[in-house]
């Protein structure tokens, strides 16, 4: 499948994923690749969603009654190609240009040669398009191109409702709306209880005389336009003109912005690994991040992006944690972006908190589009405080890779101090423990455990986010509005933060009790019984010693400071064995804290696992959607673990390594302004820095860089 | 409202919990008092059962996904009574006659006299009637008596759908199915989904004149048949052919009939207790018992009995802890039932096992009618493997007090052996605790802590069924079905069961972690912010250390033996502070829990918290049906905690103790085919044995007493 370090292509039927792995995106439209057999809804808006009501059979107090589920829409999208009156199936190989943004197809018929260029504009989020490009051969053809507008459709779940990973079923919320007539498709539909309404046009069916050996280039253009308090008409008209204008710019002109877009956004995100195999892989998953980001604020990440049904289109921790690293460090501008919707979200996250019995402070959600807990499963769901220290961590990484202070007075540094709050409600000082700060009953990112007492990864992230909202007014003359006692509370709980450890295994434990469950027996059950949430009851699996993607690697790939070298590499050891990888979260912390741990061989086989996650279909859920945080844990991976990077503190540091499976590789970081290359080659990194000469550490030496590059030995 | 010890008696408009106080019923048929003001619906038939199906927003492996949910039935129980052709206001006071089994109100029109007799038959567990008696005054009046079968209908929930406590809002799933039309009043009602229909026969409307100065005595009788797999007219005709034979039968003789059921049933529930109030308002707790539990084995006792729409109908484990230890010391042949009723319910246990993830063995359902897991909400439902225990328990109850081999038999040996199995499966010894059998990840009784290591309660608990299902072939010469190694593995882990201690307080920890969480504010907790469980999220609950009611203080209650006196008291003082007795199910355990050590006083005030519970409407939820656990443990803290009495191994021993409120008591047992009496009187036990004579013991002095009673001294 992958051609190249640019290009991917695979024939229409090679399998479920397909779909998903060739959509097209630009941030707000979300357009699964069209197979002729997939059934599924094709099209998807970031940030538009329906909100819905959440019974429960057994109810209790504060758990959220209704959630955000974004729903399909209308598909104007499609193409329908005829010749002499003839329908031609659109059955070619699917190309992925990334360096375009484009998907290309090109099918013949007798000696007429029809390509297809879809593509979802980078500069116009309203618009996608296919440019429609028919060669006649030696005979004039009569060409159609035809496809309306399909009115919304829902997929259909699967019968096996117990996998909590699909939308469930519904009745079809949308209705259509009127509009007034026009030369172009155009039509409305409306979502009742969320209020949006999305406009679709399109360009009208046209028919085209080509004469002998002669060619044409057709733009086919459809724009959505969505928004809430905004009546329909209006919509519509800004839909039309939308195309309108598209179309009197034409298809060369529109196809060359599309492409300078996207060579704008490749400049920023440069890398470049030996082997084009591993390069097309992890370039396919920063291209779909970048495909899958909204830019204006309005929307973030969600788990699958913009395409597939999976999660409900909802937005985790995996953009703050998995997909934003990637973007703060290449792509600052769409980072920000989506860290303004968090900070939007800052009022639904109060709220939140108080239905979780907090009176101060605020809760970011476990899964949200429009900012408020959707969650009905509060064990896996809000029970995951540790978000909150997700995106402070995010903000932190932000800020002080970036230096851009703005994103803190425009209400980053009051998230900041307001999810901090959060931690002095939640935990307190132990008395039987030294007065340790210990923080009981929540949920760690690793699923397979829940409620637990002193997660690790929780108490080291909550340590860190209560450390730096405390230290936000002294850093960077941000008052985040913390009275003195609250930061002095802040720094005590950092400062006596309990890590649970065991001594028998000298490591830290996943939580408190984690290590006195009993082992579940990994290698006598039967391959067909993973992942282990779909066979098991989750009381079955809590009460085992098994990690579905072991946060307490996670902790050593996201905080290695706080792990010496050695206790990395028994981290690794001691909960490689307890996990099954039941996640796609898994193999990019596993790959990270290996190539930490100086395990590069071990490293870059979870780094393969990591990007050929849905290439590969590992998962068997791909159809549902791409896996976001699995695509960006590949630059994680190579970025924190293989290069060592490290931005947190304000200061640009590396510890590079080799990576046995990329090969020689070249990584590019925006850093305060400049453009930094590291290239690891022959046993050597070198750095090149384009801007400000920068003081940055290569393992813990400082080195300056200027306008000449600087080669330093690699480490084992 | 208690006029004496064997009468209670209200005015109708005395609160909402009056129609559930004044309810009648024989096990079978509950009918709620008619107060003219009430709105819900009024009759219940043990057992008859709706299935409805459990959606979850988010599901899971192996959750229920439907449940049982008891129906209100059609009701042919309301009286119309006109004089003259004018309707009668039935608006006189209820008496509650507990001797005779009968509910009465005495209206006067003019100088004319109506009372109405009402009754559940105790002796045909179809038939509940009303006799009117009618004495005309100076002139003759022309009586009618209608009132006719009113079709089923639900409930309307509150509006606050957050209490988990009541039956979720629901569609009518009742639809008539017709009979064949008769003299009699008549219909039938069906139940698709379970397949059960319930046909109701009654008395015609009559319109008779009674002369002057004359009486009359009416039979208005209503037969309920409920059957699956009948065909509804036969169902018909036998509860026509019921109310025809009684009809034939008399008023007089249907009374007389009551009374002399009553008559044996207080023959065998023995006690006296010199406060009257006192002795009323246990009294009504045990009469409500008697009335609630279903005798044929096809019901047990539901969490509210057939008193109200509380908690769906649903049987609990508070049918084997609460209620059925008073049964089993008093009326061996209802306890016998209910226990028979789950035997017959370890197929479905065996299936809740599989969905929990094990491969052999049963787990006894949280909350079921038929006996599948109903509970959508597992951390509070099927994470409390402790029923498993308690079902063991009151079956060896059972068996050690009664001598009746006969249900380990039928059924009842299976069972300890296949739910005792669960806990070899759960539980495991953990080499890092010097290989003590520990048990992960369970709810305890106490629902304001889930999913919690090592509960007390319940690994005293399993290991004390370990200890007597691996022991029943040798002890009774009954082979459960248990191999050598599973006999074995059973024992060793209930020798090895690990209790949780704390040494700082030098008590047993209710969990691993309890006292590692931050004490709830108690004392600055508003008043209004109670029960907790109504006004704060379920985490905000389990974060903190507070318990609803102190499984800890029950295992005290429960296995007294496992506990020094000095430690009791411990117990009691450490998690007296800790408790806020949201549930109603605490006041009594830590009225025995005191009682046992020796701290009669705090004893006193908690038994009559127990027994006024539903009489004072002290929970604000009498409404929705009385609390048979509440009930049941006002005899439980009398028996086992203030007389000290202990069955369990098959000896008969007493440990009275004087009781500050009820004064001077007396307290009938069944033991072994004896009728034993413990007289509390003037610092004197006195103690009388009915059949052969037996060698019991008084704190832990063995007596043998035979046909003269022996008198003993207190202690303190």
């Amino acid at each position: 499948m992958i051609r190249d370090g640019w290009t991917l292509a695979a024939p229409l039927d090679l399998g479920p994923q397909v779909p998903a792995i060739f959509a097209i995106g630009n941030g707000f439209i979300g357009i699964r690749a069209e197979t002729g057999t997939d059934d599924l809804p094709r099209v998807y808006l970031n940030g538009v969603y329906d909100r819905v009501p959440i019974d429960y059979h057994e109810g209790a107090h504060g758990l959220p009654r209704g959630g955000d589920v974004r729903l399909s829409v209308a598909d104007g999208t499609k193409i329908a190609i005829g010749i002499d009156g003839t329908p031609i199936a659109i059955d070619a190989p699917l190309e992925l240009d990334m360096k375009r943004g484009v998907l290309r197809q090109t099918v013949r018929h007798g000696d007429a040669t029809i390509t297809l260029t879809r593509f979802a504009s980078m500069a116009e989020q309203a618009l996608a398009g296919c440019v429609v490009d028919v060669v006649a051969g030696a005979r004039a053809i009569d060409l159609t191109i035809g496809g309306g507008i399909e009115a919304p459709r829902l997929a259909t779940p699967p019968a096996d409702i117990d996998d909590p990973r699909i939308t469930q079923a519904m009745a079809n919320p949308w209705h259509e709306v009127a509009v007034p007539a026009d030369a172009l498709s155009c039509r409305a539909d409306r979502l009742e209880r969320s209020g949006f309404t999305v406009a679709v046009a399109r360009s009208t069916p046209l028919q085209v005389r080509i004469p002998a050996g002669e060619a044409r280039r057709i733009p086919v253009l459809t724009a959505y336009v969505a928004e809430r308090d905004t009546p329909p008409d209006e919509l519509a008209a800004r839909a039309r003109a939308l195309v309108g204008t598209a179309t009197a710019a034409g298809a060369d002109a529109l196809l060359a912005e599309q492409e300078q877009a996207w060579s704008a956004i490749w400049a920023g995100t440069r890398f470049a690994l030996a082997d084009p195999v591993a390069e097309g892989a992890l370039r396919h998953g920063l291209f779909q991040i970048a495909q899958a980001v909204r830019r204006d604020g309005h929307g973030s990440i969600a788990a699958k992006g913009q395409t597939g049904e999976g999660y409900e289109g909802h937005i985790f921790w995996d953009a703050e944690t998995y997909a934003l690293p990637f973007l703060i460090h290449t792509q600052p501008a769409m980072a920000r972006a989506a860290l303004a919707w968090r900070v939007a979200g800052l009022d639904a996250a109060r709220q939140n908190a108080r239905d979780l019995g907090h009176e101060t402070g605020a809760v970011m959600p476990w899964r949200t589009i429009g900012g408020r807990e959707c969650s009905s499963y509060f064990l896996a769901g809000s029970a995951q405080y540790h978000i909150n220290a997700d995106v402070a961590h995010a903000l932190r990484l932000y800020v002080e890779s970036t230096g851009d202070l703005s994103i803190l007075r425009e209400g980053g540094a009051e998230l900041l101090a307001e999810t901090a709050r959060i931690w002095l409600a939640t935990g307190w000082h132990d008395p039987a423990r030294g007065d340790a700060f210990v923080i009981n009953r929540v949920t760690g990112p690793d699923e397979y455990t829940a409620l637990v007492d002193n997660n690790l990864y929780t108490n080291l992230m909550a340590a860190e986010h209560m450390r730096y909202a405390a230290s936000l007014e002294q850093r960077h003359g941000i008052d985040p509005g913390l009275s003195p006692a609250e930061r002095q509370a802040m720094l005590r709980a950092a400062d006596t933060i309990f890590l649970p450890f065991d001594e028998a295994r000298q490591v830290f434990a996943q939580d408190d009790a984690f290590f006195g469950k009993q082992p579940w027996p990994i290698s006598d059950t039967p391959t067909d019984k993973f992942p282990l949430l779909l066979h098991y009851h989750p009381l079955h699996i809590y009460r085992h010693c098994v990690c579905k993607q072991a946060d307490a690697v996670l902790a050593v790939a996201t905080l290695p400071h706080r792990f010496a070298p050695d206790m990395r590499k028994r981290m690794l050891d001691v909960y490689e064995a307890l996990t099954v990888h039941d996640s796609t979260l898994s193999a990019s912390s596993f790959a990270a804290a290996a190539a930490l741990a100086g395990e590069t061989g071990r490293a870059a086989r979870y780094w393969t696992d990591t990007v050929l996650t849905d290439l590969l279909n590992l998962h068997a859920n791909t159809a549902h959607g791409l896996h976001m945080a699995a695509l960006g844990g590949g630059w994680n991976a190579l970025a924190f673990g293989f290069a060592g990077l490290s931005t947190l503190d304000g200061a640009l540091a590396f510890s590079p390594r080799a990576h046995p499976v990329a090969g020689d590789y070249e990584l590019g970081v925006r850093f305060r302004g400049r453009a930094v290359t590291l290239t690891v080659a022959n046993g050597k990194a070198r750095y090149a820095v384009e801007g400000e000469p920068l003081a940055l550490t290569h393992w813990g030496e400082t080195v300056t860089v200027g306008a000449t590059p600087v080669t330093l030995d690699l480490r084992a």
